[in-house]
């Protein structure tokens, strides 16, 4: 066997969810590439790796000290959204809908997997907000048995602090979603929450 | 957004079969390993990339002019497997059952896809056995539409050779395959080809 195939083959399939087979696949594919574009893969990878850091503020990746987000004077400083993970970041950034600033608390509180408050970014909410200027935190956390440990645990640390705003958001039957596949809790937060309807205006 | 992250969520979500979520779930499990593995991976790829040939007689990957098999002087040069891609010598070469040489075709004939005859490896094959010293030739192909196609074209290439034995790999249900969910086809190639069983000894 090729030596080269098989350390190539062997490292890919190090990668979770990407068996030997797809690693065969992807080694095949690679093969077809330019070199360059290949090295250029190879050369963003090891950039990231070495180079990636956590912004001192929000705990979000960043190129630098603090993240593009927190350094961005055009930003809302007074509302947090507190999420699990960068992933997160992505998603919420991706719908232009939120002006604030960010919380990466790196995971959610599990007994079960050993992960402890101490092992998330939450002292680090509690000396931001400490610091003075923060309105209101926004968290945007699973509905799961850890994400509603964790949401219960912030809670009470954030208890110290008056006139601070806690909002989380909203739980409803998701668009495109099936009212008939939907859970029992979704539809029960999504009756209790709804709203009233406009009719269309100049009929 | 991070430029770091971005740029290799944008490489990773090249690769077939990843698009931007398996991406970034990879980017954060690249970003929990050691600097050094990181590092040996993107190696391992750009080595590949750069250092891996074809072997000069059978067309499989190799690190050097001849591959391993080729250049292992313990193997049966006499009977040659012609299979499609480099992936089948994987597959059978695991089963330790051929002792023979390969000769990988780089794929069928498919006029749907624009290969024709010329791109695949024959004309290499039709010269090795015109150089003497074989004597069988297995011919290890899909039964797809495309992969019979290249069956009947390379059949018809050898016709020249007097005394080659030509032989296709064995049709039939697989091991942990259920009859009842086997196409036609399969199940008359088994029922056609079907084996004599000895009772068991010494009973």
């Amino acid at each position: 066997m090729s030596k080269l195939l098989d350390d190539v083959v062997r490292e890919l399939s190090r990668l979770p969810g990407i068996g030997r087979r797809t690693a065969l696949r992807l080694a095949m594919h690679i093969l077809r590439q330019r070199e360059d574009d290949v090295a250029s893969m190879t050369q963003a990878i090891d950039d990231f790796r070495t180079g990636i850091r956590h912004c001192a503020r929000c705990n979000n990746l960043s190129d630098n000290e603090f993240c593009e987000i927190c350094s961005d004077p055009n930003r809302d400083h007074s509302t947090i959204c507190v999420v699990e993970q960068v992933g997160d970041v992505m998603s919420i950034e991706k719908t232009g809908q939120f002006r604030g600033l960010y919380h990466v608390l790196g995971g959610v509180i599990s007994p079960m997997s050993g992960i402890a408050p101490s092992d998330l970014k939450i002292d680090l909410l509690i000396n931001n907000i400490a610091a003075g200027g923060v309105h209101e935190i926004i968290l945007a956390i699973s509905t799961t048995v850890e994400g509603e440990t964790t949401l219960f645990y912030i809670l009470n640390r954030l208890k110290q602090f008056n006139d601070l705003k806690i909002t989380t958001i909203a739980r409803g039957i998701g668009f495109g979603d099936e009212i008939e596949y939907a859970d029992e809790l979704t539809i029960s937060h999504a009756l209790l929450n709804r709203r009233e309807v406009e009719p269309p205006a100049g009929v």
